[in-house]
């Protein structure tokens, strides 16, 4: 049986046990794990936060990490398409920083097993921050004494500058942030006042539906449901008039990486921690609204037409996912005597 | 007699006072004096760095007052010319908001009299950030419930959201970047160990070419000469390889804007305040590393030419005025409850 057959199987099965799920309901955790070659430490963090706030390891010195994963908005740019160096456009919306943590795989193809790996993609791609090469990164880092520093204090004395330390330190500082204690995390906890009516029916039709069957666990990105990360179709119902005018079909998902029609249209299921934060929303950042979007899953996933108020109920209840966002100091990035890598 | 004229008497008088000014070393100011009808409160600021820090007051979401006056930096991007919507480049290298509140007028050309009317400018450029209009800002801002309790608790009940507020906002803010505490400062203040040896031989010979004759004051930028701003002529002395190389007579500064001749060349003096993070130099940022800067400004403003180990005491001396930067929480900025303005 093929990989997407199984979840399509699996999709209905979970459909089926609707009801059962919606008990099943999960806060978010305060910390997140860290693999065992890549303990978070309180230096790896800060140098980790440095890299990721750098507009210099991009190309033309304007495009840092935080440009499109902005963790001054909702841990994304709230664009169709993120611009990268010389305004090139990616072809798939930026998703979210918050939370990816509790992601197993990351990119919407699941393409990175790790967020050490995924840290070290954009980098060199050339239409996001566009440096030819992980050592011309190096070198840049190797010119700024402060940099140095702050890799010796991360990573050890004998440690130098290289890639892996890089990304394991941008790594720890992305597992570091994490959205507790929204409403809809209160209410689990037994705070019954923490939701308002429309939030709680929403909730309770946000499980009827079906849309668990997918947005399962802590971060309602079902990732609980395979260690190895969990992929959905979409979409999975193409008779409706969505799908032409969102364009949902052009993409391909993880077939672009793997080339297998197994797993063609199969994305990597996004969190819905923040969701009212990160519009527009899909892969392909086509839906301007997050209503918009509730109806298009509905149909598109669900087969189901739901109505205003449903829309509206469940809109309600995934603003109760907006969590609290923990305080954060500024970097303050090393100078570099003087000099500038911009030509 | 025209002004430029008056000035440069004044530089040359200005010259030959030199040593007597060299003991008139001042120390940058922990606080900066707030105009009377906008004095700083601590929710006008943190809705000063909300405004500062987002990226959805441009036309494409990308560009926010920090992308090119980058505080994590050295108050800029150290780039030539900012890129700013569609990654189009401006004219003039961004100048550093880094104790731009010491500055008595704002940008190359001093067009702006204050913070809060400089602060209004980029938004609405075509090439910066490119909004139509503030009344399109203003509306977007509408829409953000979180902006309009972060207006009235800075504004108060009566208020609503105008450009005039949101510029007073923006400017209390940046009143807040200062950078006190300098090695310089600490040695001014009496730390005689404060400075290298090699500091103490460039401060020496930074007052005795006459590098204070424009660069006197508080954060060398010549301020305290003139409460309506200190301009400069840029550059005096045209007859070396440095004036056509660098291109330093194809902007015309003031005369940009006054259209008078007597403004031909005039320029802001600019803050040497941390100028070691501020690279590339000058106007048209065409000056890669500071030693060269150092070394241009001998020539086309002293007629003089200095000699390498002069300029590398300069250069260490310039070095100690990179300031404390003060501790900064990160904003986090209003959701716009499921939408986004990005086409």
């Amino acid at each position: 049986m093929k990989p997407y057959t199984t979840i399509i199987l699996a999709i209905t099965l979970f459909n089926y046990c609707t009801l059962a799920i919606a008990s099943n309901w999960e806060s978010l955790p305060e910390t997140a794990p860290a693999p065992k070659d890549n303990p978070g430490t309180a230096e790896k963090v800060e140098l980790g936060k440095m890299l990721f706030f750098d507009p210099r390891i991009s190309s033309t010195g304007t495009i840092s990490c935080n440009s499109c994963h902005n963790v001054f908005l909702g841990g994304e740019d709230n664009r169709p398409f993120s611009a990268g160096v010389g305004a090139q456009l990616g072809g798939r919306s930026a998703p979210t920083v918050w939370n990816s943590a509790f992601s197993q795989v990351q990119f919407w193809d699941g393409r990175a097993g790790s967020l050490e790996e995924q840290a070290k993609g954009p980098v060199t791609n050339p239409i996001e921050m566009g440096m030819k090469s992980w050592d011309e990164v190096v070198a840049r880092l190797n010119q700024m004494p402060g940099y140095k520093i702050a890799f010796k204090k991360a990573f050890g004395n004998k440690s130098i500058i290289t890639a892996d330390n890089a990304a394991k330190a941008i790594a720890a500082y992305e597992r570091t942030l994490i959205t507790p204690n929204s409403p809809f995390d209160q209410y689990v906890k037994g705070d019954k006042t923490a939701l308002t009516k429309n939030q709680v029916r929403g909730m309770e039709l946000f499980a009827k539906v079906g849309c668990q069957s997918c947005h399962s666990g802590a971060a309602f990105n079902g990732q609980a449901v395979g260690a190895s990360g969990f992929y959905a179709k979409f979409p999975i119902y193409r008779k409706n008039d969505y799908v032409s005018e969102y364009k949902f079909l052009e993409d391909g998902g993880r077939y672009q990486v793997s080339k297998e029609m197994s797993d063609k249209d199969m994305y990597k299921v996004p969190t819905l921690r923040n969701i009212s934060l990160t519009a527009p929303y899909f892969h392909n950042g086509s839906v301007k609204t997050l209503k918009e979007a509730i109806k298009v899953m509905g149909q598109v996933q669900l087969n189901k037409s739901l109505s205003n108020s449903e829309v509206d109920d469940i809109h309600a209840f995934l603003m109760s996912l907006e969590g609290r966002f923990p305080h954060q100091q500024m970097p303050q990035l090393p100078g570099l005597n003087g000099g500038t890598f911009t030509p």
